[in-house]
């Protein structure tokens, strides 16, 4: 299952002392560093001629690809946004005697690379031979918490077999394309490019589009902080611009520069200020100077981790994995901007497009809420809300009532075009409202729905009304042509997930209309003939269901397929969709991801244990879990049915996917939705908490080959903190009012510290 | 519901005095010229700047395009195979006093084009206006039947106003494109151009493609007979050749021009003897003159007239329909090389990939065994014949056994890559089977089977063997995952037309596997135990019935849906392609083309007249015949049950298509392969004409708006005259031994002519 590992394991730290170039991706992947705002791949400093996938990209800068499909079908979106490779500004070119250094080319002596997540910084050094001479550079950079603009690079070099000459070059290059650019269309256009003596500045903006969609500019401005002697400053119409610093080297003597880097864009400042803005931030910067910035954003992650580190004891593998996801999780969203979400690869490639998913909801919401304050997730929901309009186009453009959200967006147009995707996979739109749900629920802010969440589920439940059908022959209301979230089969009728989360929104809406003020409800325009017809499909909404296996059917034909399970496959056909046709995969009974259990997962207390654990057998041993979303939905509850065994296997799947590559394409980026698995199987697995009704509640176990874990979680005001240990289960109330919670279904007041028996299995 | 109608109604003749610069195309596509070898579009020999689709097309010659999807899945074919447009070899320009005609830009006074069905030949003129005087040119073409490479024009002008010095420059040229290319790419290069006083060259050879495919080299050699004065002979590195000759015109003389061009391909020669085949063939046509070889020309077409004609009394639109479909149809192929195929749009449009769709299974063969001789079809038979290893390779593909033969090809190779096409519309495959069946049964020819086609019925029996699957808790063998001749829906469970056509082709195959040699038998090498388990799968295969509505159920969750019927459809949502999304199309209850009707109309003497009426009442309502297929079949079984009017009304339909551009479309070309269905219409439908178990039978019945119809039937070796009128049947046999058919299920010998009561209604 371990595919790659190319770290070393380290509580705090992903390192090696091997450069392995075959995997040189893989390796850039998973030294990704971002701020929330732009993030850039593990890529080196310095030139290298072997394969490797530079990349750089800024938060919300985007480009409407033309799309060609094989035949076009009415309501597809005209183009596919793409999360757009920008320019590379962290390239420093190494002199050594007048020949450029090529880590590809030039052999390696010794190498060092660490990313050190509780600083949020990565290092690197190695020593290289060229010509005669051994050369080591470091570099240590990090893109801040304090200022997000900001990416810093404290750069080295020394000659360790004497003198040399040594030049740095550090850079500033727009001369990068998408590897997936359906055109091979060149995205970026030069606006300016300058260089002198100790800065330099390249001004690029995306090229226009038929599509009427933004066009975006970045301004990169650099300052150099260095005793070299300036050689030259250059730069040309190709955007580029180059600072060129020499240093004599002596033995004992080093070249030193800081490389810093503004990047300011026309998503926040007017297109002419944008390189004056930059230069007035560098000059704060300068003012500070490298080493405050670097304590200024150690200090921050510093906050989060006090909020929310999780710490497993007796298991060195997890403790990474774990620290892991919510280091990459927090790099790519903290909730500083309701303009942005969270993509499937964060800033650490360019596989799917678009910048919100159905991910952000059903597996981030719940770690957000728990993990950093209610602003986060507020951000992440007002994020849909500023959508509603293009998701009441994106329902029109299909024929249908109400709003559809898109399965993959900028704007909160679709921008995915595949029939079964696009049109079928509609229960995206019931994880909003599951969403809004979840976080009144947890904070207790009814004010956001009066204010912004009751639109949003009237739209959806409009949305729902009009995409049911009502069979005669059957007296029930049905939803036909529809791919769930197990997207191992498409086109389906009656998917037993989309019923229920449609059935429920409806439900929630109807619930939520009661309560609203009257002025509201009259703006609402909801007639009563609408809420009649809500009811009647509430009451009368199909869920396919088994008499003689008691469970719940994933759609109306699957039990008539060929029933296997995944331990009949062949681990050399494994993932399935890299060597199974797509015909053969979709007529097979094998699920991709969790989607009858996924909705048992999301509408927890509704469903008994015995429901649960019925479920669970029938489906689980048909799971793939090929999608990175699947296996901390199925851990979490195997946690729940204290299949301690099966919720372990699964949660090492989930907390090292990227470190060890299960699924064999971390190369193209890091999984970065599928990080929150890590949280979500601990926190609602294993410590089994729960926010239902306005309570917390936890019922704690720990799996035989860990010592304990303990985290925090943010409630309403309150910080708490959590022990699972052998024996006893501790909660600390760290910070704010005293709370009830329930233990093992016992309640208690929590003040201050309380101590209880670890329950037995 | 008529569309458009550019022609007048003329029972041999397409033929307008109006010049409609807006339907450009659609004139183009109409009076499309063709002789199986190669086709042109309707376009003009002058220049032409306005809107207008130049198309020129050799068979077989065609290029693997790059294809990009949304997301590729595993088992897509990797390029998509494209009909190519080639060099434009018609092409005169013609200048009046040094200014270059254009028919787009300069005003035309008088306008008479017709295409003459009966003689194969394409007729305009056109007066002129260009600066102070009024110019008159004339031209007649045509594509040899008698030298298939052979196109052959005549052009005159004269001055209608006194003098004009008048230049006439034919030319070849090679700088054409698709206006599909998926990445506009130039699929020609040019090998050598070359042009003196009276004969010009050129040859190109298809781009170098990574796919394997073969390349094509196509060679034009031009002659031009002509007393005008050679002025300049000229040709460019760009894939260009011409001849300019000069006339100075006096009133009562003209300029009068033979321009003969002969295309000889790769396909038939060495690359490198293109060029002499083409010059040997352009002197024999020479020697023999524009006159003499026209005839031989209109000999061949009186040819097969005479086999073929259809008479229809007393409607003359009918009259013009019928004939213009059996024209294009048998311009598109008459068997003469069985590499070819009948591709949707024949030479007359580049919308559609491949050379071979189902279309030629289902709807040619039938047409092709009565109108023509059996050597078109068991040509058409061995073209799959020869594709039966790439099918193999297609069906390996997907993981399964056996041949699947491809939705698209001109190899055999599947080029069409939309997943639920490609991998599920797999009833294809009995097409395949089901024309050999057909050919068997009709031409008594048993040697194919024995020869050929076990070969292919064994290999489809072993792919359906693969690809149904046994489920248990219904103890019947299933087949999930399809798409049916109803594209309107996808990936259902249980299409009732595959599995009766699957379980059908395991009984014929075994049927036949009895009565094979022993030699080719084991040659075959089918166990036992296979040929067990197709008994198993025919015996024990599903097929969705409803006891309550007692029919055939389209597939597994059919009756599920909201049933509503055509005629409850606004019409300005026609066709639902263009105006409804797919999602809602997938939705609904309607049925783009027959799908369990199209089952009943193949097997159709397995059915009772009252299953057919059953299934005809419940279907046909809800079909809205959006593929040009469509009708055709719906006309013959409402004529089989005596629906009259729907019988009408479809056949209307399926006659005038194009002729009255009933879809919208014909401007991007011809619906070649739906021209069958005039046919099939008249013989099977209103002249009730059966071949089931080698025996001829007919039941005629005449529509009341007419006045009779009569139509010739090729029937081993035997040639029968059959005419219906108000109150007669007359059966007429003009070549070839006696013979039993039947009349209203009376046997009858026919020896010479029989004359019988037109049935009562």
């Amino acid at each position: 299952m371990v595919n790659q590992r190319l770290f070393e394991i380290d509580e705090w730290k992903i390192k090696t002392n091997k450069f392995l170039k075959e995997h040189k991706r893989l390796q850039e992947s998973l030294t990704s560093l971002a701020n929330g705002y732009m993030g850039i791949r593990g890529n080196f400093e310095e030139k290298y001629s072997g394969d490797s996938h530079q990349g750089t990209y800024f938060a919300g800068v985007w480009f409407p690809d033309k799309t060609r499909v094989g035949w076009w079908k009415n309501g597809y979106p005209e183009y596919f946004g793409k999360v757009i490779n920008a320019m590379n500004f962290i390239g420093i070119d190494v002199y050594v005697d007048g020949e450029k250094v090529d880590l590809y080319q030039h052999s390696i002596e010794s190498f060092d690379l660490e990313l050190d997540m509780k600083e949020g910084i990565l290092r690197r050094s190695a020593a290289i031979r060229i010509q005669d001479k051994t050369v080591r550079i470091r570099s240590e950079r990090f893109l801040s918490l304090a200022v997000e603009q900001l990416c810093a690079i404290h750069y080295e070099a020394e000659c360790l077999t004497g003198e040399a000459e040594i030049t740095l070059v550090p850079y500033l290059d727009g001369n990068v394309a998408n590897e997936d650019a359906n055109f091979r269309e060149q995205f970026w256009q030069e606006k300016e490019a300058g260089a002198d003596s100790h800065c330099g500045h390249l001004v690029a903006k995306t090229a226009e589009n038929p599509f009427g969609t933004p066009c975006f500019t970045v301004s990169a401005a650099m300052a150099n902080v260095t005793d070299g002697f300036v050689s030259e400053s250059f730069h040309t119409s190709g955007m580029y611009a180059e600072n060129r610093y020499v240093y004599q080297l002596k033995p004992g003597t080093k070249a030193s520069l800081e490389k810093l880097i503004i990047v300011t864009t026309s998503r926040d400042f007017q297109e002419t200020e944008l390189l004056s803005k930059g230069r007035e931030l560098l000059s704060d910067i300068l003012r500070r100077g490298y080493e405050e910035e670097k304590q200024r954003h150690i200090d921050k992650w510093n906050e989060r981790w006090a909020k929310a580190d999780i710490e497993i004891k007796g298991d060195d593998e997890l403790q990474q994995g774990i620290r892991y996801s919510i280091f990459q999780l927090f790099s790519t969203y903290y909730g500083a901007d309701p303009r942005l979400n969270i993509g499937p690869k964060g800033f650490t490639g360019e596989k799917y497009g678009g910048a919100a998913y159905w991910d952000t909801e059903a597996y981030a919401v719940p770690v957000y809420l728990a993990a950093a304050d209610p602003e986060v997730t507020r951000n992440l929901l007002l994020y849909r809300y500023h959508h509603l309009e293009a998701a009441k186009r994106n329902a029109a453009k299909l024929g249908l009532k109400g709003a559809l959200y898109p399965m993959v967006t900028f704007t909160g147009d679709e921008c995915h075009n595949e029939w079964e995707i696009t049109f079928e996979e509609i229960h995206r739109n019931g994880a909003i409202c599951w969403a809004i749900c979840n976080y009144v629920n947890y904070t207790g802010d009814r004010g956001y729905i009066e204010e912004y969440g009751i639109d949003v589920l009237v739209e959806i439940s409009r949305f729902w009304a009009d995409r049911v059908h009502y069979s005669k022959r059957n007296n029930k209301y049905m939803i036909h042509g529809v791919t769930g979230p197990n997207e191992y089969e498409n086109n389906v009728n009656n998917n037993w997930y989309t019923n229920l989360i449609a059935a429920w929104t409806l439900e929630y809406t109807l619930e939520n209309l009661e309560n609203i003020p009257a002025a509201k409800r009259s703006q609402l325009n909801v007639r009563e003939e609408e809420t009649e017809a809500w009811k009647d499909i509430v009451q009368k909404m199909y869920f396919p269901y088994s008499e003689e296996l008691n469970i719940f059917i994933q759609h109306d034909t699957f039990l008539d397929k060929e029933l296997q399970t995944a331990d009949q496959l062949d681990p050399n056909e494994r993932p399935l969709y890299q060597n199974w046709s797509w015909d053969k995969i979709l007529r097979s009974s094998f699920i991709k991801q969790a989607d009858v259990l996924q909705g048992i997962y999301l509408f927890n207390d509704r469903f008994t244990l015995e429901e649960k654990r019925r479920n669970f057998e029938f489906y689980e041993p048909m799971t793939v879990h090929e999608s990175s979303l699947s296996p901390s939905v199925h851990a979490v509850l195997a946690a729940e049915l204290h299949m301690e065994k099966k919720a372990l296997e699964l949660y090492k799947r989930t907390a090292r996917l990227d470190l060890d590559n299960y699924n064999h394409d971390t190369e193209e980026g890091l999984h970065i939705t599928s990080m929150t698995g890590s949280w979500l199987a601990i926190v609602q697995g294993f410590a089994g908490m729960r926010a239902a009704n306005e309570t917390l509640s936890f019922a704690p176990f720990l799996p035989k080959e860990w010592d304990s874990y303990s985290f925090n979680i943010n409630y309403r005001g309150r910080l708490i903190h959590i022990m699972a240990a052998e024996t006893s289960v501790v909660f600390e109330l760290l910070k704010g009012d005293p709370l009830y919670i329930t233990v093992y279904q016992n309640p208690i007041l929590l003040n201050g510290r309380y101590e209880g028996r670890m329950a037995d299995e």
